[in-house]
């Protein structure tokens, strides 16, 4: 029987991709599509953007010479089709799970992946770093990035090409525009570029937008030659155009669906002098209907029917939609509330809020930044805006808290979402920084919940008390409650679950269930749920530092600063010496793996709570 | 005598400013500006920039209602001319001291202080938010930001008008574009604004510029009043224009100091529906001759004489200085270093290295986070990148450490000026806050010098070991050595400076002075050297928490996380219980004095340690 990837199957670098002719590559990149929707469909991946991004990453290989000649991807998640043309096409089947491939590109995975990634917005300011290290060193390569239309709206990006207008140095940044990040994207830069394409192909239809490409691109090509060391603003397709005011030499918008013209049209800029953006139109889910149909739920699915794109039904409720609901119900008893969004409104569990209360919510694109300086302006003026972001990403806005939000105090909630180990995504995406970030900051609290009716009560505590408050949960599911549960939750409180005074362990939100598990079977330990690491309980906590033998403090968090961190601080100034072991995620960056084995590995699950308290002394029995 | 100030006399607030004729406003104007620099003069201040936007304060101030309008300053020094009109002329004397006026703009000082800052680009943020939570609260006030060239190519600022255009509200924003941020504007944003300035306005000289507004702005007004509803891009002045591009109505650019024009415009646009950005150009320095010639120099100055400018000739040498040197030093032996500012070339102490090594010095502008980013690509492609930032400042790259440095553990220095407290500049600019948050990201390590010697000790093997590295020191002033000097530091030491066995001091940096004196007759009190907070010195540290009956950690930063809390956890992973007491920054926002004061009150000065040894049983004679 014939291999249903007859050309992939000649591919081990892009030094064999060179060796087709440009008339298969259309076909070869069809055979990757198939292969990523076959990968994807057995356990899940990014789907929808690196179907998109198939025929440019085919281009991009095709003209420049990888590893010599440098390729980032913005993110990250679209570069499926670079991992099977790099050497990797037989471990692509491991992907985001233990020991396989990561998720994203990753320096130490391949001398093809030119950055470690998994955050939005970065690879410009990479990009511009390569090209004065090339430049001072006297070297001659070509540094290409490319980057979605919703990352170059982060302020990051934006600021790198200030700079990169400014250097003049060689490089191509191909804008992918597929007209969404994970949500649809929002904001005056996406309505400026439809007005590009609008204005430019896809005015008479797509037929007629391929044959603009054709007809233009040969007097392009003519004019590029004459041009090359001349000034750069020779193609600018629209007289009123932010990359040119920018100083970088602006091309498109182009289909990115057309190999021919992409092969083309690289070939012509990849010799051309200073910085050049090819503005490249894509569509998400490119080939595969249903994905095509709604890029977003295809954004990143768990595993599916190829065939059918349907997938078993999730009776699950996760911790996002628990907050989503929760939220909701609050608003509409407050009107003072709003909700602010950084581009996440589908992973936050705000589908529902924003339809909801549509008056009293803003995504305002992947900017975290933004997100909460905005919030800390709306609290300066009578509103109580609720941040909702993953942990991961309010590390981007650790100066925001800081200086625009505790400083003065300001009534902000930060719901932070995948807070703590996040497993297949790995270290870029872990949450578990925040309690250690955050709890240096003055005025800033932090609450755990363990369950949604403690996230409601925490939620509702929160708005009450004022001041800035951050309450964070994990990835993964929790437990339905009934509409108008708003359980009574005394602020900064902890709840001793089981009495014992030989050992104490303390756990909050995620670490408690291994706790309870932990102790389960052993009379002389107590269990407190550890649920505010911010302020900590101080009266329990010397409660139990003068009564119990030793404490074990356990948290889905680095073990440097975090919770346990904060435990040894209170007993050292109260000037006890009580005894405390800190679990916690070790002094590393974790890779990728199952939540539930980074955290063995980690050393705070159940045996591991176990085998500590059998090292100081309790009498563990085996085996359970 | 007539006062110097018959004018500012009259005005208590806002509503007394508007009870002068327009005609009366230019002499105000100008005796805000005398009284700003005898102000200044007197002990120190923000004299250029404040200078600067005295004209544009005052028509703001005559055309909208503060405090119901809302009145935001970008980074806030700007603001003295501000402070003046809003009931605080009296106490204008007492700014930046102990108990005084903050330097910058606060909202718990005065209701007309819109936000509390000190940070570059926050405003747009802010402002967005405000302007969403009077349309949400179904409220009628204008809220206006005066940001300047330099903070709006900050990323935060332009994906702030990303979602500004969007939104479509009420707003103004008044570019205040003095072709300066503090040190000269870089990137290519500078470059086209200066584009738009010489085609409109200045072609011809300022008096031709001040003819062409006038003629301008009357049927400029017509249309307004005409267009008021309607499209909101109807005065693009040039075609090719980034704010139109991002859905915001552009006026400008107009001569900032030209009061009767900006109020005539101010008026009409504050009738507007929309975000309107006004391009307003102004001089640093404007009416003092010999700031206007160098106002980088007049940035900040210390005290001056206001007839001459003559000031006492600075004889100290400070850590900014220090570092200039060893690093320009350090960078002729070796090619591949490169030094990165986000747009601190003068406080960073690089001006020399600027002019040694121009082909291996990067300006990113207020861009912290690309600084870090780029840093990040250099290192990636074979460069030894030093980024040369702020302590306080670095807070706005936490993430970009992270994941950008960190997770590939990449060979990027990062030299950490005005690390601790900093006194005059306040809460905004403390950098109490690095410790523990660089300490909690993985790989990243951390040294405080004590002196010139080991500051050059440690850049240079922090060049050899490769890795994140964040060497960090005080703002102030240290000793000079000579040429050449690269002492012997073996990475990772403490060193013993004092034996002794009952209690043990350990401190490192700027904490170390205070220590040596604190210990100085204490016969059994040793005293360390503690000049890496991570990784600590084990061998050392085990070592003397088996051997002595107490220790003491003293650190410049933070009490949560900081370098006590890693004393903490590493006895805590050991098993050992030996008492220890952390000194540091209490866990508040510290308000602005002098660093000693803010030392004392926090607890870790000379007479605090002697406090807690007495405490701990040490016999401390009493009185030195």
């Amino acid at each position: 029987m014939m291999s249903p990837t007859p050309l992939l199957d000649q591919i081990e670098s892009p030094d064999d991709l060179k060796r087709l002719t440009r008339e298969q590559l259309p076909a070869l990149a069809q055979e990757l599509r198939d292969e990523i929707v076959r990968v994807c469909s057995l356990s899940g991946g990014h789907l929808a953007s690196s179907l998109g991004a198939t025929d440019l990453i085919v281009a991009l290989h095709y003209v420049l010479n990888s590893p010599r000649d440098r390729i980032l991807f913005d993110v990250g998640h679209q570069a499926y089709a670079h991992k099977f043309l790099t050497g990797r096409k037989d471990r692509m089947h491991t992907i985001k799970k233990e020991g396989g491939l990561s998720g994203f590109t990753k320096v130490s995975e391949s001398p093809h992946d030119a950055i470690t990634v998994g955050h939005a917005s970065t690879s410009l300011a990479n990009l511009l770093g390569m090209a004065v290290a090339r430049d001072a060193l006297g070297q001659d390569y070509q540094v290409a990035a490319v980057i979605g239309d919703g990352a170059l709206t982060g302020g990051m990006a934006l600021a790198a090409l200030n700079t990169i207008g400014d250097s003049g140095k060689r490089m191509l940044i191909i804008l992918n525009d597929n007209e969404m990040s994970i949500s649809e994207n929002v904001g005056a830069m996406a309505k400026f570029m439809r007005t590009l394409q609008v204005q430019r192909w896809f005015q008479e239809g797509e037929g007629a937008g391929k044959k603009a490409v054709s007809a233009i691109s040969k007097p392009l090509a003519n004019l590029m030659s004459r041009a090359k060391s001349s000034t750069r603003h020779f193609f600018d397709p629209a007289s009123i155009n932010p990359f040119a005011a920018m100083g970088v030499r602006y091309v498109g918008p182009v289909d990115g669906h057309n190999l021919q013209e992409l092969v083309y049209l690289l070939e012509r800029l990849n010799e051309l002098d200073g910085p050049t953006i090819l503005h490249v139109v894509t569509r998400k889910g490119k080939g595969l209907d249903y994905a095509e149909a709604d890029p977003i739920k295809w954004h990143g699915p768990s595993k599916f029917d190829p065939e059918t794109g349907s997938s078993d039904p999730s009776t699950s409720y996760s911790w996002s939609a628990a907050f989503g609901d929760a939220v909701t119900e609050l608003s509409t008893q407050d009107p003072r509330n709003f909700v602010i969004t950084p581009a996440m409104r589908e992973g936050s569990g705000l589908v529902g809020y924003s339809k909801a209360h549509p008056n009293r919510y803003l995504d305002v694109g992947i900017a975290e930044d933004v997100a909460v300086t905005a919030a800390a302006g709306m609290a300066l003026q009578g509103l109580r805006p609720i941040v909702a972001i993953y942990s991961t990403f309010l590390q981007r806005a650790y100066d925001q808290v800081l200086h625009d939000v505790a400083i003065e105090n300001l009534p902000v909630i930060f719901a932070i979402d995948r807070g703590g180990i996040v497993g297949a995504d790995g270290a870029t995406h872990n949450g578990v920084f925040d309690l250690s970030y955050l709890r240096n900051i003055p005025n800033v609290q932090i609450g755990l919940p363990r369950n949604t009716s403690e996230l409601r009560g925490m939620l509702r505590e929160a708005q009450r008390i004022g001041g800035p408050v951050a309450i964070r949960y994990p990835r993964g599911n929790t437990d339905r409650v009934p509409a108008g549960t708003w359980p009574e939750l005394r602020w900064g409180t902890w709840e001793r679950l089981r009495a014992g005074d030989d050992v104490v362990v303390l756990a909050g939100g995620k670490a408690l269930e291994y706790a309870e598990r932990a102790v389960v079977d052993l009379p002389g330990v107590g269990l407190i749920n550890a649920r505010f690491v911010k302020p900590l309980d101080t009266a329990m906590l010397r409660e139990v530092a003068t009564s119990a033998r030793a404490l074990v403090t356990v948290e889905d968090n680095t073990v440097v600063g975090g919770f346990g961190s904060a435990v040894l601080e209170q007993l050292s100034a109260w000037g006890l010496q009580t005894p405390v072991r800190v679990l916690g995620i070790p002094d590393e960056f974790q890779e990728h793996a199952s939540v539930e084995r980074v955290h063995a590995r980690s050393g705070i699950d159940t045996q591991a709570i176990r085998t500590v308290l059998a090292e100081l002394g309790v009498d563990v029995p085996l085996g359970v």
